[in-house]
């Protein structure tokens, strides 16, 4: 069994892991920064781990296609793939942790101001002006997408003592660390007592701008937004007036509708708007890399004895 | 029984609160905004809530001084008390919660970058470019200082799955939240393994400089300093000279030796050095101002009843 190994962030220690794996699964191994650095004598591998999009679009010899990402949406389309039956595993369950920080930090950031903080102590500006703060301590938070992202964030900000801990998913079955969870379609009934919406929902058909205008306004005045998932989820344009007009006190967006999000984008310039460029979630963070190639090693062992992986990809449900 | 109340922060319920309790304890309630508007009839009040530094200094009657803050340093110069025997009380217990959160923030904004990457979004820069990070998830944490501030935090940082949480102050016992708790001499034996060390600690002559270039240097390379308690405790010189050759990867400090942190102070341009302006624990955060209030109300009754307060300061500790 041949197996391409794409990346140019692994260090020594986790292709140790992923050639001890290869070792006892039978593998042979083949490590490339680029797709175009593939050797001919792997052109024909059955396993590609990494942003192989290229190598997927052209082999029929490709059966499984690993990728560091937990969102697969950009594998969806048709034409992806040249060998239809092609297994998709994604790495969902690796970026807990650091989405969930960022989640929290964010949060933080707004509901205390620290943004503007920041940026006076940019200018050596020491502000004695002492804005009016809100806390995770006694708010109202919903989590929408309850997956390892959400939950991770759940995890933590539970620890803050929020008042509530809400869970909103598509089968309404989340873990019993929150106070309640619920289906998607009860998401009308509980924004009005949302005081941070905490997204983190993979694009399908389902969630593009599931957060519109019309919800947007059904969350209380100086309620918080944060989104980590995909940028399709929120209608930009009526988030933007709500942040403008102070209906919404704070938004912190990781991900957009575009991305790079273009330099003329009206958002830049949103009142009360932080932005990061998709950074929440990304290997640099040893733990995430770490838990993302033993993920992989472990399906590979599950591979070459012919059993059903752990991470894959339902290509119809698109998550 | 007199008591002035000072302060120009209080809401309604706040006011509903003491009145009700100054009716239970048979005293007479003034509120004022400012020391200046204390009406000649109260001159002899008996109790002051809020920072009456004035007053206390004046006063011969006042016999209990309850001040809104934490930190008291700026009350233990001789010549503060016009009554030796005043007896002096501070809020600490009520900014645990709010200094945690600023903690938990300032760390997460360090160890992943999120300082550079909200400063480059406002110059509408999408930064491609991904800086490695570091995590609370297996982190050493030391908190030096283990009153309510830094058993707050600690609570919180839990959630976040640290390697490691280890607690110093001055008795060395401490909360079993923490993994283990130390004396303040063991502090050059733990900082050698101390990624992260959260500082919250009053102002003594135990506490200055504590933080001194010797122990800064016992540090590992890469690791991060947070303080929010008073700035006497670091020597601000070697931290920047550690801040400026990276063997400290980042600091944050919202308190310093001289606030507001002068405007020539090379301390603004210091590299990795996230400057807040002493906001970490104020009150606007409501459930800092209520339990504030709250803890004033306990001790009145207390206090009308002849019984020991629950807030009372060793003036000469010095905390």
């Amino acid at each position: 069994m041949k197996v391409i190994v794409l990346s140019n962030v692994l260090e020594d220690k986790h292709r140790e892991l992923i050639d001890k794996t290869a070792l006892e699964a039978g593998a042979d191994v083949c490590y490339v920064n680029s797709e175009a650095d593939i050797p001919s004598d792997f052109s024909d591998a059955e396993v590609l781990y990494g942003f192989g999009m290229d190598t997927a679009k052209r082999s029929k010899s490709l059966k499984w296609l690993c990728v560091p990402s937990a969102g697969v949406d950009y594998l969806m389309k048709p034409g992806t793939f040249a060998n239809e039956d092609c297994i998709l595993t994604n790495s969902s369950g690796a970026y807990g942790v650091t989405i969930a920080e960022h989640m929290i930090a964010v949060s933080l950031m707004m509901m205390r101001g620290l943004d503007r903080a920041y940026k006076n102590s940019l200018s050596g500006f020491w502000d004695l002006n002492r804005p009016s703060q809100k806390s995770l301590k006694d708010c109202r938070i919903t989590v929408l997408g309850t997956g390892d992202i959400g939950t991770s964030f759940a995890v933590r900000a539970r620890a803050f003592e929020p008042r509530s801990l809400v869970g909103i998913c598509r089968s309404g079955k989340a873990s019993s660390l929150y106070d309640s969870a619920h289906k998607i379609d009860e998401l009308d009934a509980i924004l009005p007592s949302t005081d941070l919406l905490a997204m983190s929902l993979p694009d399908t058909p389902e969630t593009r701008d599931i957060l519109s205008a019309e919800r947007i306004a059904l969350m209380p005045s100086g309620s918080f937004i944060v989104n980590v998932g995909r940028g399709s989820a929120i209608d930009e344009d009526a988030l933007r007036e709500a942040l403008e007009s102070g209906h919404i006190a704070g938004a912190a967006l990781d991900v957009f509708k575009t991305e790079p999000l273009p330099s003329d984008s009206p958002l830049w310039n949103t009142k009360n708007l932080l932005i990061t460029p998709h950074v929440a979630g990304n290997l640099t963070l040893e733990h995430t890399l770490d838990m993302n190639v033993s993920m992989f090693c472990e399906d590979l062992l599950l591979y070459a004895s012919g059993q059903p992986l752990n991470h894959v990809v339902d290509r119809k449900r698109g998550y």
